[in-house]
């Protein structure tokens, strides 16, 4: 389902190309392909060797460089940002890439993530006397650079790197060099591919099949990789790490058709899909996925249970361009714009109706309510992942306790409330065994379970206090 | 697909609501389900019982209303209309609802369809004075009512009616009254629903889903419906008539939540894939559709195989919004925007890809090589309808017979040039029967199917000429 | 003052140019000289000698024109258009050139002026069967034209000249000419003039300075020239034809480097200013005019009294793009946006006050009310014109007489409602004096006098009705 | 004439209120009657007490508030720019107010004015590891406030006024107060008016008549004033100040409805016509003043020398909109925009023509040809200010000594090369005596005249260097 709909924002799209005479046109379409990470602002900084460039603004991409702003940058690297706003608000400051002029020199800046110890920096570098031109997280890595000691730009950046604390994968740009960094967990995804001679980063390897690259390898936590005219010089700015990758990737944010840590997506969510069919089965006359992020585990779902999968709600390809409501009145009538049940199929039949995940309920219920008005008979819901009861501070828009309804209700308590027939969540097992342990030698086989157990990685800094009053608050646990 | 990609092309939808008192919302978001039908120019005709306003412009339909342009509308009843131009061009005196201002009265006309002897009226309305504001063939109706020699409306447009030829769905707004009639073929669809005592009309009946409306029944061929203070009152305006829906609509066009002639589009769609599995079986790994409009027939073709169906092409939803397209260069290099492969699922499979139709081949040619470059072993493609071998002149754009590969090449050239393992088309016989006959003691049950075998249900007045001289080009027969 | 303030308006500006490989161009920048005579809309069309494109929109000519339009328009014939609505609402179906396409030619129309007769022919054309598509008089032509029963377009276009009563300057395009015509009074003003071996048609002179042309001769009354590619040929409508140019474009809506009949604009108002001193004296400091239209007689009126001239109101220049505007509140605070009166100039000061006509008088009060407010001693408003009594029909904005103030009441009255000390108006023998009889022969050497003396040199047709009406509802006479 | 025109350009205008509940609608208005002092952004920021808002763009200031910006503004204070680019270039992020957000309060920042040092400031406070938002020079005051070492707001604001040098009327806001300050020569004029109990501040007085306030009395050198609950608090960052004004404010900038110091402008333009006509008189038949700002003078000198003053040139008002230029062959041809010569006017006249400055001396000569062309017997130019031979550092945009033409030739020199038949200059005696020494006991009577003779009031800083170089570079001294 779309953003707005389910409550779960993917936080960003980084990607960047390095030694490509057509730099700006592939980072455009590279970034067209992780649109899906970020429609709220969109921005592209590009570097001739001389200086650095940029153009960015709210909205989608697309509407973002309607007016031929592509057409006036030139250069050979070039680095993009798709935004959702996890930190920061929703203003043309907070678009990425950030752009930074200093006297001799550029900085172009692009983040995919969230750092936990933003609020902590921030206020130490505004006493002593730094001025921030956003309320974004990301500026803080600018400054902490701004003010390193040494007179070497890659020994301040390591030091920068080394003290915010968090989920990051940074795309850089000077006039001399792109430099990705992804933090000591590997929270967020990002990988590096190739085009003839030049190299591209993206944060899903979907982007590489669209600009026609080869993957190269993935950015391993604590990596600081640099591309200049050299070509790709890989460095650490730290060795103790971890595989902690973000499930709700695999769950939920990437596209199917990328691979992260070498899993695809469609094929590990076909899996959730599979297995869940064999921890929850039912007996029932169809299965249908919410579209689009469920697709993939209701047909695993349906091949396991033997059922016939079908298309019983549709969604309208249309929604993401219209600013208009309907009035309460018109709502109270049944208008609805975003996802339609088809009466025609589901009408007098035993539906099986699978999602990836339950965010605050409303959304499922809403779902539920499409499909009994439709006619079907029975409506049972199975979710592809486990009850989210734990937020995400590395990234995702979850930061809410209060707002998860799992946190709060038992599994038959939500059942009742989305008013469904049956309800059953896949095991924190089952996900793992679907996803496929990456790194088998890892915890949990590399990924962050967080968001289900509360097994958090690292540390939560500036959270910390906050998470703690969240857990008391909480009616359960 | 796409409407871009393809090249086959929906004319028009319409919507209509008579009683309501939010009549231009709902109206709005009705056509807002009808999106798919045309996505070059939308607009919107209310009256308040005294005058007709309306709006109108290029482009997509929340585009048009952007500006709080809505607001500015008010009455209880409208008509509105989503364009894609089948006849006349991308300009804006041929965006619909077209509305004319009489000394006492207005009159605002949409029409879905498109007529076969417009050229003819037209030249013959010229030569008597008549100045027409667009090149659209709609117009015509309008003047042939102008020029009717009955003091009552409602016999000027019987004989109206009773002048033009071809295929038409008209919605038609009065201060009075809203006016519906279809062509004695009823080859494009067109039902009447009921939100509490308001009525609606819609060209597919997932407007109706998406405001709320219960279906009430189809408008049948020849039938002139108006709906005004008194309700709901039937009329014809000729009898001899016969039922020749378009099957393209059911293979291609229509919303899968649509009900055509009582037969749901995605079960018709299905029950072509499991035709399809049946008539062409191929030792396979999985099956994979063209979305969207294929999906529904590979998940058929998939449970009838037995095979695994699996997302293997995954399409950009942002693609509609970008106008900014990849250089030649950049194309050679693989720079591909609206539909990419999926390694990790097809890398190493024997594939069978299912598409709704084939039109000029150039499509098919590039989906078959992105599987190839994602690693497929072997690509079977499977057609879930016949050969198109003839072009439609009732309101689908493919009105040139040497642009059709199928009226050009066997089956066997056609699988060289789009370089598939293999190649089938459904039968004729399989396509009547997947669709279900919806009235059995028609002709191909009451659908049109002379695209694939040149059975035109009607004469083809100023496109007869043009017709014959295609056939003798053609290579074929 | 700008139209916006006065509550007077022309109605249009025409521009033509035949014969030269940038028309489109010079047309804009013709067309630009006369923004002055039309700020609602504006458009340009333009033949290649195949056939006739076109772009128009409401708006400034510059805003009409801001996206590159102009570089889409391509040949050596264009005419162009800048439109105030007289007649017709404020919508885009009204804005001109309009542009007709027909079977195997196309018509190009541009229209300055207002038909009176231009009901009833609608009406006679409509029950004929006709649809217009605007509410503009200006489509009229184009039916009559179209109905005519020649083979031969100048015989029809010559007939419907003769059909049409009241003001007009139009020019008209086709693919092989370029034609202008005059209606039979000469009201409205129109030239021509030449660059090199092109032929240019305009509103005013003003455009020829502007484009670089020579100044050839001016349009008469009744004649229907024509421009094709043997050159210009001079032709009449009709013969039976006088003199009776609006004298309003000589007060106030020419602009002052226009000429008119061969008299400058300037220079006849300036004269307005010096025969006004003469007639009506004041003892005073100080003489200063309203901005725009009433400098030049200003200075003549501080010439001729022996007064200093001074600048005591400001015109805010950009005045004219914005659309907020002050709560009444904040009016009431005293926020004013067009005009300000200059303390440091007008303090203690007897000021004569000279404004080119008062149409309401509540312009006059309110400037009268600033002037006080700066601390002006004394405030003598002078008009460089008779009292407005009665209303224009060909082609000026003043049609109702209920809104003249002069038609009303006394100029004792008028001064005490606008508080000024006195108040004194030019004679009527005083005006024509001052334009000089362009035509000495005919009535009031030529110019219609018909707003300061209901001495119309044409039937009122459609208006007399109307008319005779509100002369029995004035109060005075 | 207009700032496009000539090549001289003001740097921008200030405005501000505090107390007043539509404290962001009386910024607008006061903004709209500064537009004349920068066309390319405006912003607003407004304060509720609690947290500052603001919206800014480049533009005029209609097109930046078009679409209801200013109804989300909201509060009892606010302040307001409009810009044109002195120091940085032509991007948003240069546009004013600048808004910074720190942890626990914001602040906004208005700057009419050039700093001189700003170069060397900015580089002391990057290397100590400020990062900076835009390249403005403006942006350097909040950076040496946010590095202030005592805790109270205000006493760091004086310390950093004392560290910039140069040009400057600052308006300032934060939650709690508004705050205006003006550098120790006072080179820019900043006036305090009161509407009611509410405060406000303007870089002329003409605002203050628009806005419905009363004068109170100017800034003075030195001063910085806080506006807060309890009204408002005159205070001085330093005390050693001089009165310096720009005479250009008086010669072309200033509105002439403006009082600078006390002088009302076209008053103080009136006795430049006056003095000049006096010290250089001409045999002629008329006076004519390029429009707009050189009108006043052109009024004086046709009084004092008994001709006639007469509109020979008209200024096109819609020019400021059109972005389409002539091609060079259109301009060749005689195209022209922005001027015409009447020549209904000056035809076989000997002409006068009065303008404020030359600059480059091209705008100049292209009038004295308008003129020529028009029918001009004789042109003899008359400059009401001496000739322009050194840069302005304190916030006009006269940077370049090579492009004064006055540095590097004669009078006699410039005559010939602008084509005139006499070209004579006020002298600086004449200049100072028409402006009236305001403050009688200071040097020139407290005007800066060093454009004229290069008599600096301060010390250059960062442009000392390329200043000295320039005067060898001459040619003339």
């Amino acid at each position: 389902m779309s953003a707005e709909i389910k409550g779960l924002n993917e936080e960003c799209g980084v990607f960047g190309i390095w030694g490509h005479h057509e730099a700006p046109s592939v980072t455009y379409f590279g970034l067209h392909s992780l649109q899906h990470r970020g429609q709220e602002g969109a921005g592209i900084c590009v570097t001739d060797g001389e200086k650095i460039d940029g153009h960015r603004n709210l909205g989608l991409l697309a509407d973002v460089f309607k007016n031929g702003e592509l057409d006036q940058l030139h250069g050979d690297g070039a680095i993009g940002h798709v935004r959702y706003a996890t930190a920061g608000g929703k203003t043309l400051s907070n678009v990425q890439p950030m752009l930074f002029h200093f006297q001799d020199s550029s900085l172009a800046l692009a983040h995919n993530g969230n750092l936990i110890n933003a609020r902590t920096l921030r206020r130490k570098l505004e006493r002593e006397g730094a001025i921030f031109q956003s309320s974004s997280d990301t500026e803080v890595l600018a400054h902490l650079i701004q003010r390193g000691i040494s007179d070497d730009f890659y020994d301040n950046l390591k030091a920068a790197l080394c003290q915010v604390k968090g989920g990051f994968a940074y795309v850089l740009l000077t006039e001399d060099a792109m430099i990705c960094a992804l933090d000591p967990s590997g929270f967020r995804p990002l990988s590096i591919g190739k085009i003839g001679d030049a190299y591209v980063v993206a944060s899903e390897t979907c982007a590489f099949d669209v600009v026609g690259a080869e993957f190269v390898r993935d950015v391993e936590p604590g990596e600081m990789i640099v591309f200049d005219k050299d070509g790709m010089h890989i460095d650490h700015y730290r060795t103790d790490t971890q595989h902690a990758i973000c499930s709700m990737e695999y769950v939920y944010f990437a596209r199917p058709d990328s691979n992260i840590a070498g899993v695809n997506v469609h094929t590990a969510r076909k899996r959730m899909g599979v297995s869940l069919a064999q921890e929850a089965p039912v007996e029932a006359d169809m299965v249908i996925g919410v579209p689009d992020s469920s697709i993939s585990a209701a047909i695993g779902y349906a091949e396991e249970a033997q059922l016939p999968y079908e298309l019983g709600l549709i969604k309208n390809r249309y929604v993401a361009r219209t600013f208009i409501q309907p009035s309460q009145e018109l709502r109270e009538q049944g208008v609805k714009m975003k996802l339609s049940a088809v009466s025609g199929v589901v009408k007098g039949k035993r539906v099986v109706m699978i999602d990836d995940s339950i965010v605050r309920g409303t959304t499922s219920k809403r779902i539920v309510k499409l499909l009994r008005e439709a006619g079907a008979a029975e409506v049972h819901v199975r979710i592809a992942s486990p009850p989210l009861k734990y937020p995400c501070f590395y990234g995702i828009d979850i930061q809410t306790r209060r707002e998860l309804i799992a946190a709060n209700y038992t599994v038959a308590e939500i059942c009742e409330q989305i008013g469904a027939d049956s309800l059953e969540y896949l095991s924190c097992d089952g996900l793992v065994e679907a996803i496929g342990r990456p790194f088998p030698a890892e915890k949990y086989g590399g990924i962050t379970m967080a968001y289900f157990n509360g097994d958090y990685p690292t540390g939560l800094y500036d959270y910390e206090q906050e998470y703690l009053e969240s857990l008391e608050e909480s009616s359960l646990r």
